[in-house]
Formats: structure tokens, sequence, C-alpha cells
């Protein structure tokens, strides 16, 4: 039988990497390596230098854990439709085209008892496609394989650890969430949460036209926003959304252009009412 | 300047643990460890073998990565009031009771230059009082130092590694929330996400009561079910939830009676309408 790892590598930095993924990385026989425009870039236009430095990190991971002999298996990732609206049905169909590569590897570049990796940013299970392409390829029965799932340091983690805050409250929901959905939330003047009865704290990823900039003005909300986090480049803001928006958005549009590219989330929370307890009831253990 | 580092160590599997984590548990000189009901039971009142075994757990994790010379100072967690009605009010008061019993370790069991560690469950930011308890030290302004937090790979990431999903769906929210607020939502007649405008996918954490075992018998509703995961006791079952409900309820009942405690989480996601995509389209990359 062949066997893929899919292997949450965490959000940046090479030490968010577990015990586990360290382990199933000296395992692989062979990394599968999807190159140039990956899409980690808040759903623009991933600029080349995107592609190159997260490729790049992934390297590095790979070069840091991996075990003699092994392999890596760079493939071209299909470019996406990032024009249209129809933005699930674009996703839908990168989705399967996606699918082709990764079925193409598994046939030819995985021999019978090997072992395979696909190293996924953050946690694998949080706005990541390689999961559900990994089901479309078994689906269509061709190649065949175990796939085992390491879970990851995703953003949102590392997010609030560099916040030092909670990023729930007691007997509180959290809702995550992307850009899309909140800026319509906003517009529709449903809250942040998007209709929820009341708000909750909200976790945005995908933002690529910082849709916090357009909360009504009388809304007390605190932003605990990160880009980079967890590499060098890491930038930090946080305040109450009316003081520092501008901020956020200015040094946002700063770094993309020098860098070329951005990854940045952020945590929403309402300042409490007076007599409600202050935001740092943040948590029950 | 003292320093204290507030350390996620993921959610059951000692491999969960990342290099950061790692790293920091080996720079620590004192190690301090709340026994007896840490109250990560469900919301229930932890059995014996709760504390014990949740205990015995931080100390092997110790025991693997800190380095000599080093001490382990326990002390004994405050206990909470669960039987009232005023849940937030009681979690506010232990909160309380908790920053005593740490103002104290730091003042008395740490020097100057020293380094504390405190392992937390999981990812620190996600229902866990920890922070909330710390800056509630810091305050208070009597014992002062640094604070770093390193984060964990949450059992939400674990549940869902298990069982090879995604949570998120492409350009869906994620909505985390407690089994108390999920029954509240159902009695209500507002569905899982309580009140949203439409279903997203939820993930339920400290539900001592199934409360899945209420969504109405019309709801279309997959249920992917942990207990006790990355753990050698780990149990996973998932399914439509009228097949599985009443199996999830039983398997439960059996195993929190035979360890005394149980630690379990589930994602719940609205199965597609006809017409719609399938739930395989879980992520955007
Ligand atoms: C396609 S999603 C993948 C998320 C990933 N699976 C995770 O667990 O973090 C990409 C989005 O994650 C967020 N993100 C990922 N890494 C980040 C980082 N190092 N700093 C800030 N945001 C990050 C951004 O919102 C970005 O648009
Ligand atoms: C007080 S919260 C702490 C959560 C923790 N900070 C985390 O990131 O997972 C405790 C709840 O987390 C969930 N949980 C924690 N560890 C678990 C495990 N190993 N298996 C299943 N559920 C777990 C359960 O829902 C439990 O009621």
């Amino acid at each position: 039988m062949k066997r893929v790892l899919i292997i949450g590598i965490g959000a940046g930095d090479p030490d968010h990497l577990t015990l586990q993924a360290v382990k199933a990385i000296a395992a692989a026989d062979v990394f599968f390596v999807l190159g140039k425009g990956s899409g980690e870039t808040s759903g623009e236009v991933p600029g080349e230098g995107s592609a190159h430095d997260l490729v790049r990190l992934r390297r590095n991971v790979i070069g840091a854990h991996a075990r003699e002999p092994y392999r890596v298996v760079e493939a071209r990732d299909p470019e996406r439709d990032r024009t249209g609206d129809a933005y699930s049905e674009a996703v839908e169909d990168w989705r399967a085209r996606r699918a082709d590569v990764y079925e193409r590897l598994i046939l030819d570049e995985l021999g019978q008892g090997q072992t395979g990796a696909i190293l996924v940013w953050g946690d694998p299970s949080l706005y990541d496609s390689t999961l559900a392409v990994v089901d479309e390829v078994l689906a269509r029965g061709s190649a065949r394989f175990d796939h085992t799932v390491i879970p990851g340091v995703s953003s949102v983690s590392a997010l609030a650890a560099r916040h030092r805050v909670s990023l729930t409250r007691v007997a509180r929901p959290l809702q995550v969430t992307t850009g899309r959905r909140l800026a319509r939330a906003i517009g529709a003047g449903t809250g942040p949460a998007g209709g929820s009865d009341e708000f909750g704290d909200v976790v945005v990823m995908l933002d690529a036209h910082c849709a916090f900039t357009d909360l009504p003005d009388g809304d007390d909300v605190d932003i605990y926003w990160g880009a980079y986090l967890g590499t060098p480049d890491e930038i930090l803001i946080s305040g109450r959304v009316r003081d520092v928006a501008e901020r956020i958005r200015e040094t946002r549009a700063q770094a993309r252009a020098r860098k070329g590219w951005i990854m940045d989330t952020y945590l929403l929370r309402r300042a409490p009412e007076a007599g409600e307890r202050p935001p740092s009831g943040t948590g029950v253990s």
C-alpha cells in the first residue's frame, strides 16, 4: 500500500512544527511540493515573492527534518481564476485541477510501500483545500493509498499567542470567517458575526481588503491584527478599531509592496459595555 | 526580571508538543502545576481520575523535556462552584482565586531572573482561563514579570485531523461554541449556529450533556465526534446525527464510567441539500 501524510507545519515559525510532524517528515520517502501561486496570500494574486518565499520555507523544513534517502518532487500548482465573481465555482474548478496534479504524483512518483508527504501551512483543517483534494483523488479510484493527517498550529492560534489574548470569553462562541463574509455582514448591517444574535468574537482570515475599516464608527470594537506571524517580518497592531484601522491599512499596504505578498489575520472583539465584565474575562479552563 | 511562559502542550498526544514548546520547557527553572479539579472535564465535576491522569500527563511532559536543574511546584487548584446557575459569576470568582494562587507562586517560588512555566492543555487561546488569570495577576501589580505565550495544537485541530476533515468549507464560516450554547440555540429553534442566518459548521466543546441529541429529527446534520483525542483511549464516531447520536451517548457514558472522566468534542455540519456541493468541498488553500 502507498501512504500519504498530510502534515500541518504551523503558520510561519519553523519551531511551530510538532514532534509528530517532525517524525512524519522523517518517515517520508517523497515530498510533494506545489510551486507558484500557492494561494496563501489573502486571496490576492500572489506576487512571485509569495510563491518563492513559501516554497523556500517548506524546503527549509524538509531540509531540517527529512531523512536520507528522500526525494522532493515539485509540480506546478494550477492557476486559479481570481477574476470572476463566481468565487466558489472557481475554487471548485481549481480544486479539480489540483486533484489531477496530486493523482498523477501519487500514481507516478510514489512507489508501493512508500510514504509521500504533503506539507500544509498552519493547520490542515482551516481554509485549506488539501484534504478535499485528497478526498477527490481517492474518490476517483485510480490512485489507491492510505492517508493520515497531522494537526498543526494554525495562524489563528499564532495570532492569539502573539497578542497574549484568549480567542474565547467565558461561555461565549468564537466565529472564524473570511474577509468577504465580514464585508458582506457589515454591508448588511448585521454586525461582524453576520446575523448572529449577539456579537461574539470573530477571527477573520483571507481578507484582502481590510474589511474592518468599514465597521460603523459607533461600534466599540477592539482589533488584534497580525501579519507574517511567526516569521522575522511579523507585525502586530492592536487597539480600538477606530483608532488603529488606518494605521493597519497603511502598514499592510507598505509591507505588501515591500515583500510582494502578505498574509494577515485578526480578531475582532466588541469592547464590553458599561457594567459588563472586562474583556480580560477571556476563558474557562 | 521574572519571566513566565504559558505553554500550549497539545490536546493529549505528547507528540503534539511543538519544537517551540520543547525549547520553552527546556528553558524553565520552575513549573507551576495546579492539581485536583483542573476543570478539563466537559464542565462536569471531574472524577479523581481526571485530575490524576491530567497532572500525570503534564508531569510526563516535564520529565521528558525539562532540563536539570528544575523544580515542579504543585499547588491546589481552587474548587469551582459548579452547582449554581450563575455560570459566568462562578467562573469569575474561581478565576480570582486562581489568580491568588498564581500570584503567590510567582512571588514566593520564582526568583529574579528565573523562568517559570505553566503548561496549558491544547492551545492557550481556546476556553482556557490561564491568560485571563495571568492578566489579573499583572493588573494587581504586586508580582512583576514578563510573559510569553506559546501556541499549541488545540483539541479542535486534533478532532479534524483524526477524522481527516476540514473544519471549514469554501468561503463559509466556522463557529466554535459550548454545549450550553448549542443546547440553548436548539431550544430556541435557531439552529446549531444560534441565530445565525445560515447553518455554518459548528465545533462544540465543553458539552457534558450531548446537546446534539436534541437536534430536530428532520435536520440532516453530520457529526464528527471524538473523545480522549490523541491518547491511547481515543474514540472516534462519525455519521448522520440521527444514525449515531444514541451510539455516541452510550459510548460516552460507558467510557466516562470506566475512566471516571471524559473529554470530548465534535463538529456538526449540515449535509448539503440536493443540488448543493458535497461536503467534501471543504476548504480553500
Ligand atoms: C488559505 S488560509 C490557510 C490557513 C492555514 N491553514 C492556517 O491554519 O493558518 C490563508 C490565510 O491564513 C492566514 N494566515 C496564514 N498564515 C499566516 C501568518 N503567518 N500570519 C498571518 N496570517 C496568516 C491569513 O489570513 C491567510 O489569508
Ligand atoms: C477547558 S476546554 C480547553 C480546550 C483546550 N485549550 C484546547 O485547545 O483544546 C476543555 C474542552 O476541550 C475539549 N477537549 C480538550 N482536549 C480534548 C481531547 N483530548 N479530546 C476531546 N476533547 C478535548 C473538550 O470539549 C473539553 O470539554
